[in-house]
């Protein structure tokens, strides 16, 4: 029986600002990449994301992002690499408290934003992640976009890998995703993105934006959890894939 | 042969800014409170903290403040309890994956600031924080004002207690410190301050501001580690203590 | 014709979050109390909302609050009186800057959250938000709880003072607020706030949650904007207002 | 008799961090770039430092700078044009009210670190610059790196525009400043800044690293005021221009 996860990104409120769907949404992924205080996320949000995640068994990874809260972590920023390698440290540090206190482990690690959609290209980031993950816990896994350098500087930091496909964003023929700067990066239409999820799984193909077929290796799919229309999203995604005959569960055991 | 602590606050730079004399303190404490990122410190600072504390075998506690970098944490804040004990997890969480990537661990827990003066009064607050280190890690010892709410609320949660007290700070005659906002609360006469270490320990007394002696039983001394004449006068309580017999080590086996 | 002013919180989303109702709550206000940077709002959501009080006719007044985001300033934080004279140049200026750049002018100043309930009680931080208002702009109106010393420290400075009372809060038998910490501190009933505008208007009365009836002055009433039900509030009060032959309009020409 | 102005970066302290040659330098240099709380710099800090700067007559400007305390504003963040332009707006807006507070008026403005070195090159970023300084006060003085896209921006804006040139700074043979991640880019001997403080004044000429000469034309002189030297060069660089007949003096008059 074909497995798969299912990651969204949770815990993004701070202090009185809060998105509304992450209980929703926890009620249908199998893994919640939770913010961890620099691009979003406090104490308090944290703290309930995780013991709500933990009640419900989603895996729970922590999504270090850069120190931009006024950008959401969606800027690109100057960071050196050991920079990098603190903050990264730092955050996964701190998500790593808040599942002892709620009785359960942290399991993986994916980089946020612009920290993430750097390091899927440049190897020296991608590194600093990496290395950040080692030295703290080496049993973590590292989940990053599939085939990138996010992937490559795990192998080298010998972490466990999980590779992810995005469900509502469009790829380039080259196999990388469209930046969210051009026209059509993002997909709106759920039927649309419930179709493109299903043939991931089953085909391990992905059509570009130029028609060409891709092959995609993913265990895990990525959709985005802050959209008006997310749960809706993820729902019906889950159900088809279910239908299907896809088992829905966590990649990091 | 007498045993006592000597600890400092450490690693209270922040990007730019750096507080200079943190390794030349290093060289003279046996226990460092590492800044944990809200009232000072961020992950570089943090991490090369750690490390030279490390390199030292002085014992690293965390030292977490209320979320105030404009304050250095010591202006009250109202938080309420359930805020204070998330921010204590936090950042407790950070100094620890700091620890581990240096290859050493973190052995305790002393709050900052104006959140360790409204504790060791508020027993809510109190429980708060030493309910989040037990939550954390029980095994992590718990520094506190000698005598105050701050250990109780540590004995309640079951956990190590070490009691502290101040070798630059006036006493009222109950025994509490007298705030920073009268006159002489802060000794800035080095001979003096080294004569009421010595006598802290020796004698286990220590004169109020009324002249009244007072019995004081502490396992460590801590001096600020922020003045202009912090490291001529943790040198000098060292050298006294040591000259007499004294023999300074962490408390946090 | 009576005339009343009818003034809610704006602008007070920050980067990524947004507090939904803005617009909505501008077509029904007559003065818009903006965020200035510090408990809320950054410079983006600031420049849209004066952009948009400015093209309603809507009078912008600046919002200071504590520098404290995570807590939306409605934490009680020990700043001391020249801090708090500073903070309030700061983001006054901040504001008019946004003013000046969207044609129009500041027009008041109202402190925000527990600056505001510290201020209406302690002289000290009153005149210290009204000196700073003054140093900044003599011609700057001062909308403060009436009867405070809000109001107090203006008359002081010498500023134009405006007073408001509150629709959806109840008053203690002395006049002041209820805490929010107590039950039934913040009314949720849109027919009894209703009521509430019109009795204090049209007869000068509120009732206070033991029965007393208490005089009440106002050249301002103030509703929540943040609440889920506030445009709904706002235009209901505005609406039985216009019925009874009132007129709303700014306090502050 | 040539006169030349002279100016530094003042008020980067920031609550209990303050860079101490502060007043030393507002001795030696005729305007002064005061931080706007940004990437450094506080309402408390802000506020001394321009009425520190009012008393003595040194022209005031405002620095505004990436909001990035963290990297104290040195790394490249990408923000877009209209962020830009509403950073500016808010931080100019907060340093006219201090002037305002102080009985003076602000001069001028100059973006700082990342921001004015992305706005040397990148036409959007300085022309949002250069806006936001027109819609706040089009009498503002815009100061900017000489020949670059900063000058030619407030050009287009129809601002007085001063050019400035780097005394400890390596030039390229291109005009622009080596990067500070190159080595040699920043000067640290006095006397060969001196030597060339002298000749941009005087010849109007600058030596590139390579050893062309190259034409400056400046209004202004700029060091940098958080070295551990800052005082003794500039005022060794101030010394010197005077023996040699030149008169300092603000350019923003």
């Amino acid at each position: 029986m074909p497995t798969i996860d299912l990651n969204a990104d949770l815990g993004e409120g701070f202090g009185r600002y809060r998105l509304p769907a992450d209980e929703a949404i926890l009620d249908v992924v199998s893994s919640a990449n939770v913010a961890c205080g620099f691009h979003a996320g406090d104490p308090v949000v944290i703290r309930h994301t995780v013991e709500e995640a933990a009640r419900r068994g989603v895996a729970i990874g922590a999504h270090p992002g850069y120190p931009d809260l006024l950008g959401f972590g969606r800027r690109e920023l100057a960071a050196t690499p050991p920079e990098i390698e603190a903050y990264v440290i730092y955050q996964v540090g701190a998500l790593q408290a808040f599942c002892t206190a709620a009785g359960t482990r942290l399991r993986f690690v994916k980089a946020h934003g612009a920290l993430y959609n750097r390091a899927a290209r440049d190897p020296a980031a991608a590194d600093a992640i990496a290395q950040a993950v080692r030295v703290v816990d080496p049993g973590l896994a590292f989940l990053g976009l599939a085939g990138s350098e996010l992937v490559k500087a795990a192998r080298r930091a010998k972490l466990a890998i999980a590779e992810e496909a995005f469900i509502d964003r469009a790829y380039a023929p080259d196999g990388t995703l469209l930046p969210r700067s051009q026209p059509g990066a993002v997909l709106h239409d759920p039927a649309v993105c419930v179709d493109r999820a299903t043939r991931m799984v089953l085909d391990g193909m992905v059509e570009a934006v130029d028609g060409t077929m891709l092959p995609v290796r993913a265990d895990s799919l990525c959709a985005h959890g802050d959209g008006p229309t997310a749960v809706e999203l993820l729902t019906a995604v889950r159900k088809r894939l279910e239908t299907a005959g896809v088992r829905i569960a966590p990649f990091a055991r």
